[in-house]
C-alpha cells in the first residue's frame, strides 16, 4: 500500500508546457540531484562541442539531444547562427522547442538550500514567477507584491496594481557568485557568504526576494538559472557569436539580456530577478574567462550606452519586428565600435529567419526539415 | 575595573554629524527600547498638536524639542508651510538641524531582530547606506554590491562601478506593514510573515538585502524610518501641507519621495531601499485612515504620471533651483487636478524661502531668530 502511494506521484505544475534547456559538452550526473523536480519535465540537451562524444544521460529522464550535426542538418546554412565551443549554442533549444515556456540550467549547477535546510524546488519558484505579474512602472518597497503574506504598500497607485505579464524570471547563485574575469582574479576565495544565521554552520547568503527591475532599467542577465516565456520573448532570447571563431565569450547570456530586456520595455512585459537559487559548484577558470572576456569588457562601454538609449519605432508591435530593429540599429551604431557587430547583426536576422522557419504560426506549412524527426530521442 | 570598562562607550558613527528626528504628540517612552543606539546623538523633537501639553522624555537624551507655538515664532508668518496635527510637521526638524545627515523614526517604531535574534541598530544601518555609493544607473543582480562579501556581477560595466553618491537610505518595518486604509481594511490581519525559519517560531519577513533604486523609477516613501544627507537633498524634503485644515492626510512622506527622487535622478545621486528594519508595533485605525487617504488615493493617479514624465532644466544645479521649477510645474500641471496644488505648490515655495532663512551659507549673516536660542533643550 505504501508502495503504490510512493509511485505516484504528483503532477508538477506546466508538465507539458515547459521544457528544461541544458547545453553539455560532459555526462550529465548532475541530473541525479534534480531528479525529484526535473524528471516529469521533458529534457533538451544541446550538445556543445565534438559531436562524435558520447554524452551519458541518468536513466529515466525523458529527453532529445541535439550535436553539431543535428544543428547544421537542421537549421543548413542558417546554422551559422548558432555559437559552436560555447555555452551560448543553448539557444538552439529555445528554437526547436515546441513548448510555451523554458527553463535553462547549467550543468554545474546543483540544488541549493533554502535557511531551513530545505532542497529549493527551483523550477517550482521561476514558473511561480513567471504565472504572476510583474511591476515595472512603479517600485514597490516590499519587493514582489504578488507573493504569499505581501501585497501593495501604502502609496502605490491602485491604477497600476493590475501589473504586466512576466516574460522572464532570472534566478540567483549561492556558492560561487557569477563574477567576471577581473573580480575572480582578484577575489579567488571569495563565496556568496555574508551571514551565517544557521545552526549548519553553513555560509550562506539567502536574499528571500523576488523583484520586478523597472521599466528603463538595464541589468546582467545570467543564463545559469534562467526561465523565460518562450511564446512571448523567445525570439529575443538569442545568446549571439560566441566562443570558436569568434573575438568574444561569456556575453552570450549579456547580449540576450539587453536585448531581452529593451524589447520587454517596449512591450510592456517584466523581467524578474531573485528567487530562486541553484547551487554554482564550481568557478571557472578565471585565466580562460579573461582571454574570452576582455574585449567584451570593453565593448560592453560602449554597447551599454547604446541598449540605454535605444528606442525602437511604435510600429514594432510582434518580438520578431522589435528584434529585426534592434539588428538594423546595432549594424548601424555598434558596427562603428568593431565589425564583430556588423556580423553578430547578421547573426540577428539569420537566427530570426531560423526561428520564424522552425515556428511557424500554427496552422501553417513550414518547409523546415522536421526537427523531431532527426534528433536522438530517449 | 570591569565597571570602568563598561562605562567607556565607544563613539558611534557620526556622532556629531546627525540628528535624529522624532515628530510626536505623547511620552517617547519608546526611547527607552533604543537607548543603546540613540543616547550619545543629539534628537530633535517636533511635538505635534496642543502646545500645553508636556512630553515626557527620558532622562539621558540629549534633545531640543519643538511645539507649534516655537515653529510660528521661528518661521513668522511662513510657519504656514509647516502641517499642524499631521506627522508630517517632522519637516521642519530637518530646517532647524545643523547637522550634515538627519535620521527620522515615528514614536510607535522599536528595535527590530534579525534572524539570529539580535536586535537590529537600525541607525547604524542606515548611516553605512549613507556614506557608501548607490548604482541607480544600472542593476546588480547581488543588490548592494558595496556590502561585505558582495560585489558587482559579471557584465556589470567598469565604468560605472564607482556608483554614485547617496542622499537617502530607506529603511523597512517589520510587524505592521505599511499599507494604505483600503488593504488595512482588506487584510486586517496581514503581518510581514511569510516564513518562519527560526527556532522561536517569530513570524518574519525578513529580507536580506539593500538595493539602489534605479534611475527612472519612482517608489512609494515611508517617512517611518528614514535617513538622508541633509546636506545634499535636505531642501527637497519637504513633508508637504497635510492634515488640519487641509484636504489629505498620509501622503506626506510620498509627495517629498516623489519630488526627492526627480531631483536625485537629475542631480545623479542614489535612494537606497531595504535594510534596516525596525518593529512597526500598531497599525493606525483604518478608518480614520481612509478618511485623510481618500483624496490622496485619487490624486495620485495624476500626480504619479506627472512626476514619471516631468524633466527639470539643464540649468537647475542646485536643488533649491530645482525644488522651486518643480513648485511651478505642480502649479502649472496639477492645480488642474484640484486648486488643493496650487496651496501646496505655494507651500512648496515658502518651504525654500523658510529653508534659506534658517540655513544661509556659512560664513554670512542671517535675518532669522536664531532656533538654537528659543528652543527648550535639555
Amino acid at each position: 500500500m505504501s508502495q503504490l502511494y510512493s509511485s505516484m506521484k504528483p503532477t508538477p505544475m506546466l508538465k507539458d508546457e515547459l521544457d528544461i534547456v541544458i547545453p553539455t559538452i560532459r555526462n550529465l550526473d548532475f541530473l541525479e540531484m534534480w531528479r525529484p523536480f526535473f524528471e516529469q519535465y521533458h529534457l533538451i540537451i544541446v550538445q556543445d562541442g565534438d559531436p562524435s562524444r558520447t554524452i551519458n544521460i541518468p536513466k529515466g529522464f525523458d529527453y532529445e539531444l541535439y550535436n553539431r550535426n543535428d544543428i547544421n542538418r537542421i537549421l543548413g546554412p542558417k546554422s551559422s547562427c548558432i555559437s559552436f565551443k560555447d555555452s551560448a549554442c543553448r539557444c538552439f533549444g529555445y528554437m526547436v522547442s515546441k513548448k510555451k515556456y523554458i527553463y535553462t540550467i547549467d550543468d554545474d549547477c546543483f540544488v541549493a538550500e533554502d535557511p531551513s535546510g530545505k532542497g529549493i524546488n527551483a523550477l517550482e519558484q521561476h514558473i511561480k514567477n513567471l504565472l504572476s505579474p510583474s511591476t515595472p512602472h512603479f517600485f514597490n518597497t516590499l519587493y514582489d507584491p504578488y507573493g504569499d503574506g505581501a501585497d501593495f504598500v501604502r502609496g502605490y497607485p491602485f491604477s497600476m496594481r493590475e501589473g504586466a505579464i512576466t516574460a522572464v524570471s532570472h534566478g540567483l547563485w549561492l556558492n560561487i557568485p557569477d563574477y567576471d574575469a577581473p573580480t575572480q582574479l582578484v577575489k579567488p576565495l571569495e563565496r556568496n557568504s555574508r551571514k551565517v544565521y544557521l545552526s549548519t554552520q553553513l555560509p550562506i547568503l539567502y536574499v528571500d526576494a523576488v523583484m520586478t527591475i523597472p521599466k528603463g532599467t538595464l541589468f546582467p542577465m545570467c543564463g545559469m538559472n534562467l526561465a523565460f516565456d518562450r511564446e512571448l520573448i523567445g525570439p529575443a532570447m538569442y545568446f549571439g557569436l560566441m566562443g570558436d571563431g569568434q573575438p568574444i565569450g561569456r556575453y552570450d547570456d549579456m547580449w540576450a539580456g539587453w536585448c531581452v530586456k529593451v524589447i520587454c520595455d517596449h512591450m510592456g512585459w517584466g523581467v524578474k530577478t531573485g528567487l530562486p537559487y541553484i547551487w554554482h559548484s564550481k568557478a571557472s577558470n578565471p585565466f580562460v574567462n579573461l582571454r574570452k572576456e576582455y574585449n567584451g569588457i570593453f565593448w560592453q562601454e560602449e554597447a551599454i550606452p547604446f541598449f540605454q538609449s535605444v528606442t525602437l519605432p511604435k510600429e514594432c508591435d510582434s518580438v520578431q519586428q522589435c528584434y529585426m530593429e534592434l539588428a538594423k540599429l546595432v549594424k548601424e551604431k555598434l558596427g562603428k565600435v568593431d565589425p564583430y557587430f556588423i556580423k553578430l547583426a547578421d547573426g540577428m536576422v539569420t537566427w530570426i529567419e531560423a526561428w520564424d522557419e522552425l515556428n511557424a504560426p500554427k496552422g501553417t506549412e513550414t518547409n523546415a526539415p522536421n526537427a523531431k524527426d532527426e534528433k536522438v530521442t530517449e
